[in-house]
């Protein structure tokens, strides 16, 4: 595993690219958003692979181009395949992202997020309350949803970035890209891709898709851009979510092109 | 977790409340359903959560407004962690449903389900099979459907509520709704809801929901009502299969407003 | 468990009966396509029927009409169960078919599906990869796409038939179907149907509801013409993977009447 197009900056261009070369991307996450982040790597041009047992997740990551980890439904089996996955992908410079699903109201998974942090994930994307979460601070929250302010999610991404040397992506109305060196919103989107299940399970997926095309920052920003789109796409055809879910994953496939 | 309008009695008004109050329900819930259930409860208004360690799901289940226990595919986490997460529950007085998939055929889930009873659910939702294992009684059906009357199932419906002092649906052509006090069928849905995997988990998803809302009797009928009548409005929209089930999302999103 | 109607050879007459008869069949599949495989079985008139641990599986697997075993994401859950089912299954001469996905690329897998085949499943389906690696050859592959040609896939499926003494269908843009007397070429379908995750997992399930009812060559057969003329009716509908995906489900139960 390794990124084999850096340099690539714009989304058009990174999106261009994950279709013409097709990453193969290891996703360990949520047993509710499987389908779908599944889906949506196939309609982005991605070819997904799904296993998370220390058994077998470790070895088949090294085949992989890149790697999500995404601490979702966390079952038994992911939380002892977890790590040494991520140290099988680290080990070989491998692409991964870290998704720190629900972190902060859970016991297991918190200190799990934190020293999966110290493995240096090329991006970590979550919303405000996860990301502040990681960053060790305290959080309003409740769930997944996040009621920090856009201030403390610049000033808890920083303190990721700071910790890992890579991109960290704040979702939420806006999507916030950081890096050491940079910061940038990505505006538009739909309120309606927080009605369906699983969609900032799939823009980690399509992140770590992205990374395998360009530089953290960028794959990053790419990746917010092309569900963007494709989420306002699909809201022009439907506002009610279950059409919307479909509407999406066509969109994924013929926006950015 | 505390039941925070009691008192609520119009199916109308307990979708209204639903959707204004966004209840945070914690499902343990088959594998195979979570994304409907996920993407149903979204629908509808309400916020899902899905976690079913015996390491999480006790700890979770604190901050959610409801609990919903579905035997489902009943996979070794959610065997170990279903217990402690219902105790957790009923310690602080929580609502909770209980769902007794396909008990009666398999050795561990039928204790399971008896000893589950014991810690008194508000409302438990099955088809009449299921209830009627519940109530100790043997069945004719086997895998997941049934073939019992309506006698069979008001009998066995009675059984179950006198030994949890809650409110008992069991769904059918025509839903049944029972408690101590009452009884009443739901007319109306549409055999396409047999069609699709998981529409009878989504509605013990949705029935504990409610209970957030209305005390247990009621907010069974106001979660059968709001599936049948969304099951009708998608069933005049197509009569196959996958096409219904998306229809049947926007349905939730829709209806008894 | 048993094959209850031998002799059907025509894949319309064998479709006629999967849907008058409803056969039940159990399924261990990969998590990420258990919806779509659940959804599509009950398209097809069948009845799913979804548990994977070794305390559940191998009981219900008895009252079952046939058993899927796809080797999918293989939980530790499944990797436990799948044996003593499969044992339980064979011990009463159950209809069962082999899906052995990924195998080649991970160690506990290819172990496991080599000591399957010694149960002699009825069909094994696969793409041309899975056969190969199967049958002890080794592939240019990865992941669970497929690269060899036709004659090394024709290779391979000879060498398991002389394990099995049933028949084995390779999946690709035409479908191979061999046992020990005869091989045939089921033509059409759509590249749509590789856009779309689990739809092989899905035609291994129908192939395990078609064996209820025919001979395994011709069960086989069956389900691949099902599957290809559910998907040529899905694509004239849509050329997005995601409409596609619920087309396809809505053409399951359209075709083949």
């Amino acid at each position: 595993m390794s990124i084999t197009s850096p340099g690539l900056r714009d989304p058009l261009a990174i999106a261009d690219a994950v279709r013409s070369r097709q990453p193969l991307v290891h996703c360990i996450t949520s047993t509710v958003s499987m389908a779908i982040v599944a889906d949506g790597l196939l309609a982005a041009g991605a070819r997904p692979m799904m296993t998370e047992t220390a058994s077998e997740a470790p070895v088949v990551t090294t085949i992989a181009d890149a790697l999500l980890v995404n601490l979702g439904t966390l079952s038994t089996d992911a939380a002892a395949g977890i790590e040494p996955t991520v140290e099988a992908c680290a080990a070989s410079d491998g692409v991964w992202v870290l998704d720190p699903t629900a972190i902060g109201i859970a016991p297991v998974r918190t200190p799990l997020a934190r020293r999966l942090l110290q493995r240096r994930p090329l991006v970590v994307r979550g919303n405000a309350s996860e990301v502040m979460a990681l960053a060790g601070q305290s959080t309003g929250g409740r769930g997944a949803d996040s009621r920090a302010t856009p201030t403390e999610a610049q000033l808890a991404a920083a303190e990721v970035v700071a910790q890992t040397g890579g991109a960290v992506a704040v979702s939420g109305a806006r999507d916030l890209v950081v890096d050491a060196a940079r910061s940038t919103w990505v505006d538009g989107g739909t309120p309606l891709l927080t009605r369906v299940t699983g969609t900032g399970c799939l823009l980690g997926a399509l992140t770590a898709a992205c990374c395998t095309m360009a530089e953290p920052f960028d794959a990053a920003v790419a990746a917010s851009t092309w569900m963007a789109r494709a989420g306002e796409l699909a809201a022009k055809r439907t506002g009610r979510p279950g059409s919307f879910r479909t509407a999406l994953i066509d969109a994924l496939d013929e926006v950015l092109r």
